[in-house]
């Protein structure tokens, strides 16, 4: 059985690893590179070496109820998408409160992590680290890498015929903080990510023209979903989910098409994705259609060819002059403490067994928590990840054997549609509650819906047709929590809470307006009697 | 009848009255305080005495469909709502393309219009200007002001007990031109038009934290209505505008209550209007919901107390530090130049028939050009006034005596619901549609609907069913423009030109997914026939 851990990285899914392991008994010890915690969500003036880097006005896409710890709820009066630098704060209250940070070693990068002579036996590793100038090596029983997906920028320059040529700026989004430097500039984003739009439409604050080129366009959506409501609020529900995976493919497609349609034509907006079944990750912006309608983003096809002071589109004629150029294509990762022969990338993929334990180790000993794309949350995937690999290091829970892992992740990777519900095929992404009920299953800690249906009716009608937050996964099972039930029934609350800053008395109608209404309906029934 | 006509004001309603009596023959000749045209359209970086100040970031808030002369659209190139730039581009075309610029001198302050001594037969006044520190005087037929209501700040200051002891800034909106002063201040904006609003929005870009408090209350409309449409071509319809008059007020206030709230709910948003039937003026603001949800934006109710260095706020007992108070209270309007006796101004009121001509005036020699809030477009409404204003001026065209002028004014300013359609019951706020129908069938050029439908059926409909477009007043009557069908019928292009920048082929469904289509329904029918 494993007792010493090395998680590597103390961003959300690190600070969810040395959780679990206390939880469990375990001896965490994590290494930081930076001298604090926080990861991606914390902002930095300059960028960082081999640490992901956010732009100042970065938001969660995810509501605070969806994108919390599971027994751990945000202030009630945290905004519903949090801005960037209260999300660390978060995750400092995170860490006092389950006393994390006596478990992490700060300005320390894992330099390799390579397995022990008798690793077929022990399962062990020898990791070295480098800590003010000095390395040292350890030995431990079991490894979690938690080093996220966004640290290695993908800057496919040969794509752009001319780059070389251009005379103005250009630079990976990675590189972007302000957007003071785009004062008075006529500005293209290549790239329609997350990161792409927000860049373009703040931009379009402060910039003469902005363009956003973008070759498979992209459903955009706000975090403002029916009647206000979190967009994950809404779409997130097991009710849903079952609805949505229980229609075939184009059926599935078409509604999310149409309901994507009903904000805005994204054909009219120049937006339409042009693989309507084979979906990538929606973009999440509530500003960018403003944008467009006022002429402050102009959308654009693919870069056709890039001059001196100028970019050609395709199928354009006319040549835009340009002065900074933002790619926003996105990013790669990497294990660089890894050997090959223990978790190798190719094609933006790797072979993870469940996105988590390398598929073909003969000891199921190093985890890699949070290199998934959930089209939900990333914190409590990433929790339940490490819940279900803990309990898989502690040897409580086995893995099939390793030419069983090998053939499910060669399946994944192929990526064949299944035919029914939405199909998301880029690497990485899956379906949020599919996955998390797969892997809370092997802990036992899936909620048993049927059962609390008859013992407790309302919590089980929350869990299925009210959002999935992930409460629900600390029901029951190992790290079961006892304020899961309240949090789940008041989730609704801290949601209006937020907003909520102002109450009007709802006075009740006049007499005067229920006679003329009364009136109204029985001039209505007398039409309908008439043509009748 | 009138030859000479003074124009006071070079702004969008100042170039339609010179070029309304040009058509018509009459000599106008307009006096602008400024040394250029565009009135509110004109941005400059210093608030100018006695002129309209934008802030930079002004876009206008009606589509340039919606918002165009209405024998002039705007080119199609141009975005679908115009910032102010670009805004003030489309007027100096307006003023070349027919060369009004002859007519209006620049840097001439109107200082006094008075009645000759013979007003009562004549009807002609006298006009006092100020030329480069000269004085002159002359005498005109006519007189037709067109000096809006943009120029005279409203700031009850006493409304807001403890403001004199407040040690931050404060100012009125009409001082704000940039959000960079809002740096990392604590900011709150009084008053939630649609200034109010923008400016709010905007601080919330740089501030670090932005209230937005609101008495009242208000509903708030995005730009992007139906399917990404603008707005006001989804929303001002005849047969939309049609429907809504026929209902009973509570019904017509409930289902506009509901269309509303679908895009979030206001009341869980805190922006509840208090008064649900008495209608203020809808927000145009597509960008407000977005920061409140992200907190980026709080609203708070009525000001209870100003503190040196914070405010207390109605019904809350908590005290917010505030370091800037931007006061968006609003314009008041007067007429410096006239006497009392001529039009008095009394609760943001003045005596106008059909809000151009004063009532009691003996002879309508002067007419009030722009000063009205239509829930639509300010030009149209302002080139309709001028043209049905210039055919009285004519004497083509006669008014009611004074007594019924006076009349209706007065019940206009009692401002009694009529129990049917909407309830607008600010001064100045009226039906926009049903206001130019009146002026126009005044002049006869309201567009004959049902010998239309036998003669040119599709041009019928477009005018029934499609955007109420200002190129509908020049089908027919005096200033008949000949391309005012083509105009209307290819609205729609000129709209998504804008938008729909980047274009996607449409692949036809594959046989596979067609064939997997076929077996769901298949399925569909065979359960619907098992549980029939």
């Amino acid at each position: 059985m494993a007792r010493r851990v090395a998680v590597v990285g103390a961003g959300v899914s690190g600070l969810a690893s040395i959780k679990c392991c206390l939880e469990e008994g375990l001896q965490p010890t994590c290494f930081e590179r930076s001298h604090d915690l926080g990861g991606l969500w914390r902002f930095t003036e300059h960028v960082e070496e081999g640490r992901a880097s956010l732009y100042k006005s970065v938001v969660s896409n995810s509501c605070k109820e969806m994108s919390c710890y599971s027994d751990f709820p945000f202030p009630e009066d945290y905004p519903n998408y949090v801005p960037n630098s209260q999300f660390l704060e978060y995750l400092k209250m995170y860490a006092n409160r389950f006393n994390l940070l006596k478990c992490i070693q700060f300005e320390t990068t894992v330099c390799s992590v390579t397995k022990c002579p008798d690793f077929a036996t022990s399962g062990q590793w020898e990791v070295v680290t480098l800590h003010e100038g000095k390395q040292s090596s350890a030995i431990f029983d079991a490894v979690m890498v938690c080093t996220g997906y966004l640290t290695t920028p993908y800057l496919p320059l040969d794509s752009f015929p001319g780059i070389h040529t251009f005379k103005g700026q250009y630079f990976h989004s990675r590189q972007y903080k302000y957007p003071d430097m785009f004062k008075d500039k006529r500005v293209l984003v290549v790239g329609m990510g997350n990161s792409g739009t927000d860049i373009a439409v703040e931009a379009s604050h402060v910039a003469k023209k902005v363009f956003l080129s973008t070759t498979g366009g992209a459903w955009v959506m706000s975090r403002i979903s029916d009647s206000g409501n979190p967009w994950d609020m809404v779409f997130t529900t097991r009710f849903r989910n079952m609805l949505r995976n229980a229609l075939p493919t184009p059926v599935a497609s078409w509604l999310l098409a149409r309901k994507m349609n009903s904000w805005f034509n994204h054909a009219n907006y120049g937006l339409v994705p042009e693989d309507r079944v084979q979906l990538r990750e929606p973009v999440i912006n509530d500003d960018l259609p403003g944008c467009i309608i006022t002429g402050r983003v102009q959308i654009k096809p693919s870069i056709r060819e890039v001059r001196e002071n100028s970019v050609l589109f395709s199928h354009a004629p006319r040549e835009e002059p340009i002065d900074i150029i933002v790619f926003a294509t996105g990013y790669t990762f990497a294990f660089p403490f890894l050997d090959e022969s223990v978790v190798k990338v190719e094609a933006g993929q790797a072979s993870l067994y469940k996105y988590v334990f390398p598929a073909h180790l003969q000891k199921p000993t190093l985890a890699v928590i949070g290199l998934i794309k959930p089209f939900g949350s990333m914190i409590p995937t990433g929790e339940v990840q490490a819940r279900w690999a803990v309990q898989v290091l502690k040897g409580l829970n086995t893995l099939p054997p390793a030419s069983l892992r090998v053939k499910e992740v060669e399946e994944r990777k192929q990526n064949k549609p299944s035919g029914f519900g939405l199909c998301y095929c880029k690497a990485l992404q899956s379906d949020y509650i599919a996955y998390v009920d797969e892997l809370l299953t092997g802990i036992n800690a899936k909620p048993r819906l049927f059962a609390l249906l008859l013992t407790d009716p309302r919590l089980a009608l929350a869990i299925f047709f009210g959002p999935c937050s992930s409460y629900q996964f600390r029901l029951t099972g190992p790290g079961k929590w006892e304020g899961a039930r309240n949090a789940i029934l008041t989730q609704w609350d801290r949601t209006l809470k937020a907003t909520k800053t102002r109450t009007v008395q709802e006075s009740p109608p006049s007499f005067e307006s229920f006679l003329k209404l009364l009136s109204f309906l029985a001039l209505l029934v007398a039409l309908f009697l008439i043509f009748l």
